[in-house]
């Protein structure tokens, strides 16, 4: 029976574990790129929503006889979090979730593994009235509904200790438009094809990241010159996107991959899941005006999913220096 | 049937009509207040969600006998929106919902009256880089999912021209949470008390607020000094939150509104649907450490229905003044 | 003070208080009528969505001065509704609006009124295996997401004990399609007009209905003959749309409202909103086939207000009865 | 670069391609199980939500070098799919799906594989009035929002034809309450536990299925008889819940599992991902009833992931053998 277990599908957990921690250490030390003014994350509010997934061939009796005695009751995996939340004493959420993870497999020995997702809750600065200007203020904050930064990992108990099998950090729900310096045209003409080529579009994408650290440790904060902010990545997107010309989405997230690897080294790879969602032009020219009316476009919406690595880089930079070579 | 009619509900109309406008020209002039920083819009990107409904006596035969004669179809009233959107010559919400209001009284003599509502779809500046530091982009925008200016108003024909019969401003969906320095005690103890008292809770609120110009002109931005933009609204709730010590979201929302209407008396009055969302406290102490873990709390969630008008702010300049002459 | 106040919007409540009750007796004995074959609720799931509002002049002091005497925590009012849940003895919403109200105006007598709104969690029931056939589990049910009935009622306290001074019953999100027998032609055509018209359209549509009792002691179902179940509405909704060639929403919901009145006249009137999320064509005939292919409707959407009293019913049949005489 | 291509995600396509078409051929001659009166689907409206996918080498250009020539724009993949669903000839989900991917590869032969997932819109019939009784309207319907069917398909062009490489069948958002007979005791008890012991609970599950054909032709329709309806799936859900008093979530879905697998040996494995949303009891006993009260869970969620094979109803047939012959 061993066999097939190990390979079928056998998990439980807990999903929509919110935990809210006040007054956590600040992120400082990042290393600082061109592309972002982001130095650091004040930590007032470090606010996560986790999913828990806990794997172990000792599990199976509770499937097939019912039997719930090694049974670790989903409110209480809520009740680790919340309670072992108290005890990180880093300031990352790549750290906090190999925290738990450990947490798990120290108190349980018949977990085999523990999956552990968070999706940070953020919160923005507000500004405050301060002498004649303003300034952030240090106890009210905007629980923002933009992009928000993700971090997964999975930790399998081996014979030679805990090991980190799966890992990466993200951001999702970035969506952003470039008004004007996007085309898109000479894609296949056949009797199927219905869509004007665009010489310039308002280009409007949702775009989801992920990356991967060489080294899981990168990652935790430890070393933060090592860390790769969200916010620094968002910084980029947003860099790339209003530098490029770009003919496409797919060649836009190819820069933005090239460009955030080059920044990071310490990373393997950044993954995209992209998404179009540009206008729909009802008036092209107005009088006197550089502008133009617009709709919203009717669904579907066409996607894209693309990793870049930094085999990509080298071979980006080889080609360049070759057209350099031989001009 | 007349008499019938008029009181009865009728109207029929268009949701979700999308529209953007880009280089539409900056709002600028607005009047400074201390609370905030917000100076003007540039309006490269004017993008609204709008519904329109239409109003008449003439409409009755469509419902009761099936003539659609005097229908106008909702996609033309959509149409007419996208159209004239490329026509409008100001740089407000409410000047452009005036504006199209009348093209539709002006175009169908048989209208009565034309209600129209706009939600902003808002788009924040991001950074990019400029030589050794950075500016916003002018053509990168990150479309904003946070709380949204809206706008309504109602135009009726009357024998001596067009009147506005409804109108107000406001922004709903901000969320806003004060980590500490607020309280909720001294409510009714009674045996359906379950709430324990709190001396400092982390307060979390929705707030969507409406208000009302005394006269309806100082809405449209044509005198820019008399135009109240919903950032500076925005500003002072957080300024007034940021401040008082507060003891409940009732006081707090009765501040935020004298705040207010002190800080712009061309406005009638300030309309507030808040909502309570604070979090529940798991480690209420971590050693070494200012903070606290908290989680989400559960359904259902308390609210509170309240306006505030300048009759509000003369009493209570009375009743301060009587304070401040007996001591 | 008092003139402004008793005008002004000052409440507060609790919302998404879900409330469920199980085993509550049947309700039987409903009218039959010819479009529907609704006879009785089993009511073994009692499932609502509250929402409560407290209104009072002595709520104003919880506001401008931050005195939290006076006021019941919102999290009592939702111990109130689930504790009393278990005390109410009737058998339908309406009924048990009108208990809760009663507590809370019993209970604090600094209360001047009670808003209290109730959308059903509807189960649906599940065939299971019965001898050679199937039969209604009477254990396991189907939570549906599909159209739910609704109920609102405001309780007033006055001199002479308390009264209802709002109430309606209603059903909301019933979503219909009549794949062939609608069509829509005839309206305005003009420079802004681009939809083409059609003799044969699939007329998607979604409904909201809300109708009032001329007595509301009707409503509770005291005298079940006298209540009218939202099943019932729908089946009439169903079979109007079935049989009637239309010729726009408009005519329909005229139609249908003048049906439910004609069956009901204990109900003084039916309110319509409706929505039209029509399909486009896009293949008009299939070779051997009766059928077409369409596409998902872009936004915005069509929607209409209207409201069918006894008053119209009344006036049908005199012009009804006018038409056969001139015949 | 082949060697790191082929291991890239590097896909892009349409999704929210919503596609109806009319008066499909009836599906019947399905199998008759005990546990279901289900027969036959009228196909009245055959509507899906699709999503397509393209996959292949020679897409690398676009995101490198910006080079459109290649593309086939998702505006036109949404086109061959609205068009191309009026020549298909049978009348399911998954036989649909395989007809698209093969005028994908016929028609583009630079793509290497199509994936393409449909999820049902479903229509559920309503009765109307038809003599002295009731029957099904055959023109008008009501969209459910309820649970829905869910195919995919991925199809690789290979040297010697295009092979499926992928394919499952599902249904999801099946949402169902058991109100008595179910059981939650015995697991772990330790310093993190607060959930208390339950004998009897009223067991709310949302549960999403998907299931694998040992040969995939089986899943066409194309012989009746060994299709598998999504409707007999979700009614032997229904049946097994009523039966078994069951100790947990876990326990139910490998009963569920089996019994499928048993009605269903032409089906290789059944998967799936539950969730547990039960109430929370607030008044335990009402006098004079079998019923109690409860409020809605507060979130976060259990829940589970889990497949049953045809070697898993192996193994229980043999156990269950050994118990019966030791008796």
């Amino acid at each position: 029976m061993t066999a097939q277990n190990e390979n079928r599908t056998m998990f439980y957990g807990k999903g929509d574990v919110f935990v809210y921690r006040t007054f956590v250490q600040p992120l400082t030390g990042l290393r600082k790129i061109p592309e972002s003014s982001f130095t650091e994350r004040d930590n007032t509010i470090f606010g996560f929503n986790c999913q828990i997934s806990l794997k172990g061939e000792a599990f199976l009796s509770s499937f097939t006889e019912g039997d719930n005695s090694l049974v670790v009751a989903t409110d209480s995996m809520k009740n680790i979090i919340h309670r072992q939340a108290a005890n990180y004493q880093g300031n990352t959420a790549e750290g906090f979730l190999k925290f738990i993870c450990e947490v798990f497999l120290d108190k349980y020995s018949h977990i085999d593994a523990v999956e552990l997702t968070a999706t940070e809750v953020p919160f923005d600065h507000v500004l405050v009235p301060k002498g004649e200007g303003h300034e952030n203020s240090d106890v009210v904050y905007r629980c923002s509904r933009n992009e928000r930064a993700t971090t997964t990992i999975e930790v399998k108990r081996t014979p030679t200790g805990s090991k980190i099998v799966k890992h990466s950090s993200g951001i999702v729900d970035v969506h952003l438009i470039k008004v004007k310096g996007s085309s898109f045209y000479g894609f296949i003409q056949d009797e199927y094809t219905t869509l004007p080529e665009a010489q310039d579009r308002p280009l409007f994408i949702y775009l989801d990241f992920d990356w991967e650290y060489s080294r899981w440790e990168d990652g935790t904060g430890a070393d933060p010159e090592k860390y790769v902010a969200a916010e620094q990545i968002c910084d980029i997107a947003n860099t790339v996107f209003h530098e490029l010309n770009n003919r496409s989405i797919q060649q836009l997230i190819y820069h933005i991959g090239i460009r955030i690897l080059e920044r990071f080294p310490q990373l393997a790879n950044v993954q995209f899941k992209t998404n179009n969602r540009t206008w729909e032009t009802v008036v092209e020219t107005i009088p006197n005006s550089e502008g133009s009316v617009y709709q919203e476009p009717r669904p579907p919406y066409g996607f894209q999913g693309f990793v870049v690595t930094q085999e990509d880089v080298k071979q980006k930079k080889a080609a360049d220096s070759t057209v350099g070579a031989s001009r």
